[in-house]
């Protein structure tokens, strides 16, 4: 969880990369439980990423890039970070 | 703490992040006690993140963008993930 300073600050860019995700992940035609799956990430935990609820970690960026069949970069250059 | 798992698989773009880092600073010329200071992050978990030896957030990879004057999603790319 990210502190409560984190989210007023940070809270927009959570969810410019939550939502950047939710769109990657639906144009592949894929489920949240698919892409938590593929992910290797718990399903609870991959809703608050695609909500910007959490302080997601690099390395599951980098999971969740696989998944999606994109470069971590190209990730955050799309939710305009 | 990353996990010993995450640390195998993930240890070594973890490393491309932290040395890519430390190159941005370097061209800069500031310390890193400096840039941890910039980015409000602890000297010594910079000095981790920097080796490779954490599985830094993208909160904190925002701040320390933010002090290298970097765009997080070049910071990336230039990291090569």
């Amino acid at each position: 969880m990210i502190s409560s300073s984190s989210t007023t600050e940070f809270g927009s860019y959570l969810k410019a990369i939550g939502g950047t995700i939710r769109e990657l992940r639906k144009e592949l035609g894929i489920s949240q439980e698919e892409l938590a799956h593929r992910s290797s990430i718990d399903r609870s935990h991959m809703g608050k990423i695609e909500r910007g609820e959490r302080n997601v970690s690099v390395v599951n960026i980098i999971r969740i890039s696989r998944a999606l069949d994109c470069a971590p970069s190209l990730l955050l250059l799309r939710a305009g970070i």
